[in-house]
């Protein structure tokens, strides 16, 4: 499972071909030719825009929330700070709607953006780690039917268990 | 010279960390822990800036004037626009203006970022090749003493001859 990069090989995505190459990194060009408008072409704007959206959701409206709880719950603590209940309150609730979203979209495809894993997943595992393991809010995953089976899913890839293996939680 | 990812692995770290074991492609943590305030060494910090404000200065001075040159000059032909004199000279004389500043920096460190090779030098690569080899602009490059040995040097590295060598530049 090779990076594969999409683009046109003989503009922009050379930074990148380039920056693999001095790094000894595997690639794959997946030709996208601008001229005959294959950037225009639906699937591949569908592939790009619904990967992205879900990235966009994870940083604006799931992270925030919950590193915030992480903050007040985990790292706050370590550094001699008294836990704001309001805030808790406030970022569970916040994490409710987001994850209400989820279980809606989670309810028609297997994965965020369609029906692979990709980089909006992925984007979940670290601090979704710490809501189930270290801040005994798991029942926020565990309440939501295909919220839970995606969690299940996607945190036994071996990728993450050996992520996890080579840097364990701290907390 | 393997990717090197500097941040505490307790944290954001993990979703490239995830990503790089997903991928299979090798890498190496370089630990800064914010609780120990690591991410306020004045010596990352400084690593960390000088590398992004290069970056910030190609992607918002150096780039748009040369790729709109680009486009006047290559792409456009192609799609059977006749070049537009007054863009490529106005174009022209934002690149004199930006190149005037790298003369500068390259006259006190030999790269972009400090004195070694780094993303801020790689990202210049793609497009400047297209004003040496195709746009008949070399010039830009070779009046300044510093810019051009600085060229010399980051367009002869083994990994950029690669990339030319897997991609020909088509124009």
């Amino acid at each position: 499972m090779v990076v594969k990069v999409y683009g046109p090989s003989y503009a922009s995505p050379k930074r990148v071909i380039g920056l693999f190459i001095e790094k000894g990194i595997e690639f794959e060009v997946v030709d996208v030719d601008v001229f005959k408008a294959e950037n225009r072409n639906p699937d591949y704007l569908k592939l790009q825009r619904v990967i992205e959206q879900w990235l966009e959701v994870e940083g604006h409206k799931y992270q925030p929330p919950l590193y915030d709880l992480i903050v007040e719950l985990l790292f706050g603590p370590k550094m001699g700070k008294t836990p704001d209940e309001k805030r808790i309150k406030e970022d569970e609730e916040k994490l409710v709607r987001v994850l209400d979203v989820y279980e809606e979209r989670l309810s028609k495809t297997k994965y965020l953006a369609g029906g692979s894993f990709s980089l909006a997943d992925l984007s979940h595992l670290p601090f979704t780690q710490y809501l189930v393991t270290s801040l005994e809010k798991e029942y926020l995953i565990r309440d939501r039917k295909h919220v839970s089976a995606w969690w299940d899913d996607i945190s036994n890839r071996p990728a993450w268990k050996k992520v996890l293996q080579l840097y364990p939680p701290p907390f």
